[in-house]
């Protein structure tokens, strides 16, 4: 399939921003986006590049409705010497059809979807960040535009990749977060969508956040939804813990995200010789390890913030806090690595990076 | 707040549906819509009746990618005499604020979306088909229209009132329907959306509606997603069996929908003297009754169809028809009592009916 090439006239380009490092994440968007519509006979066509726009969307488009729609989150990087990187796209695009098959959407050939971002980049190349930590946020996303009222799978779907740049998470050093463990509100649970990036995970998830919110804590903890007992993940991020000397992570058992960070930071430890056990972990074993000084760390991982280290949890109102509140060496160590290998700074032993050449 | 009326081009009206009978749900619109934006510092605002088209929609709108979106699902019926009836719309009405609190969204008044609808059907009144079992099905819907990407309730909201005419649903007496039941896929659980009528909980019910569909069923049963042992609903009903005498129905714990339909049967049953358990059943002891020919009856209950006997029901490869798959007297007198109050064909003894006067 040819894609087709709509440059936006250049009286309506939008204002650049004018300082990288004050970007509000999800807000700035970049001059172009994407296009591609799938109908049942006729399969994907009609891909294009177009200038940013409103969508036009018929009011019984089922998505507003029954929610069928799937997302990605992923990063551009600009390296000092003008490179520009992708990290682990192709995880992404076999997520995203693991997404679609879940939610009995359509797949997207893995190819034709390096093609269209591809294309998307080449004409808003400017609107990746120029500083280190900074980059370009980019959000492929799916969703059933059929106008139809009755549950089913719709036959009719648009496949949009959106752009914008992003400011550094961290910009100056690592912001430990605080976070509350719901044994109250349920994400997902074994048998349900959990294992898709798809919206009902993020509905399901909101109020429990302003619950967490008004005790004072930045995230939540979401335990299994069957005995409320094991960990699962947090907000949008997986998690770890370092017990003494190893690492410790839910096993991917399909009711959290299969996390492209998790997987990067568990393929790191082996290669540094740190034992990584991929076991359910009870939240009554996090506090046992807290209150008794085993847990040297506690952190999340994810695209938006690489590594996001977490000082205190709360659980059944009582707060603990995590080897005083410090930020600990492994947190540090990954982070470092998985973000030196993104910018280039780091050799890339894995070949996690896909450069993008125009 | 004044609502605005934009009439339209009478040059541009829909084609009115030359047979009413032949009307396939959710499919044909009429020709207008309310309209209303939220956001955070001013409320509700700018309500306004407008022609039936396209929503334009930023692609990073939030309901696209979190889901934050709730409806509800009514329907307006014209009387013999010309009277127009709405069954019950203050349940509505308070089941869309419900589901508004769970999804951290704002609330609308009642008084006013009582205003809201009556002003659209005012106008679209020609719309409301003609024959009896036929009707204008009613969706009011809200949205999180914001653009921004970032999980978090949405500062802006877009709620709209869509309608459009349905034919009867069993034009040629019932039609009794054959149920699936889904011991590997969840709908929701304890603790999740399940009791709110969210988006999430129709995506959730796709993969497992198509498995049930290859094995030529037409809909789901949900267990609950804990034990994967006790009755929950069936794809967008309630759930009644009838044991010998007795009406049994799953109470409501948070991960059913409290369908307005149940609780016109409940109240109807007990209006007529049948004992009614809103009580825990397990799959198992259906089963049992269905075998041991103590179960008479197996109905579902919701807005679209009223009643919906159930024939047979599969579980674990087995499959077990209900009374040689023949309708119920229950059934039909519980359907033929509703259908008689909606049109006005028969007493409101309880103040079910709401007449819509312009
Ligand atoms: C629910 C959830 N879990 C985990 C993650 C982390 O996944 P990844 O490392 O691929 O960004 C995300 C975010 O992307 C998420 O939304
Ligand atoms: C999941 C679900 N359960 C039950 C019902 C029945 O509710 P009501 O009787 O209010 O239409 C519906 C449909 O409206 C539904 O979507």
């Amino acid at each position: 399939m040819k894609i087709k090439i709509q440059p936006v006239d250049p009286a309506k380009r939008r204002p650049k921003p004018a300082d990288e490092s004050k970007l509000v994440f999800g807000k700035t968007f970049s001059d172009h986006m994407f296009l591609m519509d799938y109908k049942a006979e006729a399969g994907w066509q009609d891909p294009r590049v177009v200038p940013y726009q409103a969508l036009e969307m018929d009011p019984s488009a089922m998505v507003l409705h029954y929610g069928q729609g799937i997302f990605e989150g992923l990063k551009g990087y600009r390296c000092r010497d003008g490179r520009i990187h992708l990290f682990r796209p192709q995880k992404n695009w076999e997520r995203l059809n693991r997404s679609a098959r879940k939610l009995c959407m359509p797949e997207i050939d893995v190819a034709f979807q390096f093609e269209a971002l591809h294309e998307l980049l080449k004409i808003d190349k400017d609107w990746i960040p120029h500083s280190i930590g900074s980059s370009l946020y980019i959000r492929p996303t799916m969703i059933a535009s059929e106008p139809h009222l009755g549950v089913r799978p719709a036959h009719e779907y648009l496949y949009y990749i959106i752009t914008g740049p992003v400011a550094a998470y961290y910009p100056e050093g690592f912001n430990p977060v605080t976070i509350y463990v719901s044994d109250e509100f349920v994400r997902t649970v074994r048998g349900g969508l959990g294992e898709a990036k798809t919206m009902a995970n993020y509905a399901s998830s909101l109020y429990a956040a302003e619950v967490a919110k008004k005790k004072g804590f930045t995230q939540v903890l979401w335990l299994d939804g069957v005995e409320r007992r094991f960990v699962e993940e947090v907000g949008t991020m997986n998690i770890f813990f370092r017990i003494k000397d190893e690492l410790v992570t839910p096993p991917l058992t399909g009711s959290i995200l299969p996390g492209i960070t998790r997987d990067s930071v568990i393929q790191l430890a082996a290669h540094w010789g740190i034992q990584v056990h991929e076991r359910p972990i009870e939240i009554a074993e996090v506090v046992d390890a807290i209150r008794s000084g085993d847990m040297k760390e506690v952190f999340g991982t994810g695209t938006a913030a690489v590594i996001s280290p977490v000082a205190e949890m709360s659980y059944k109102e009582k707060s603990y806090r995590v080897q005083k509140g410090e930020v600990g060496e492994w947190s540090q160590r990954f982070y470092d690595e998985i973000v030196g290998i993104q910018y280039g700074e780091k050799e890339d032993p894995f070949g996690w990076i896909y450069e993008v050449k125009f």
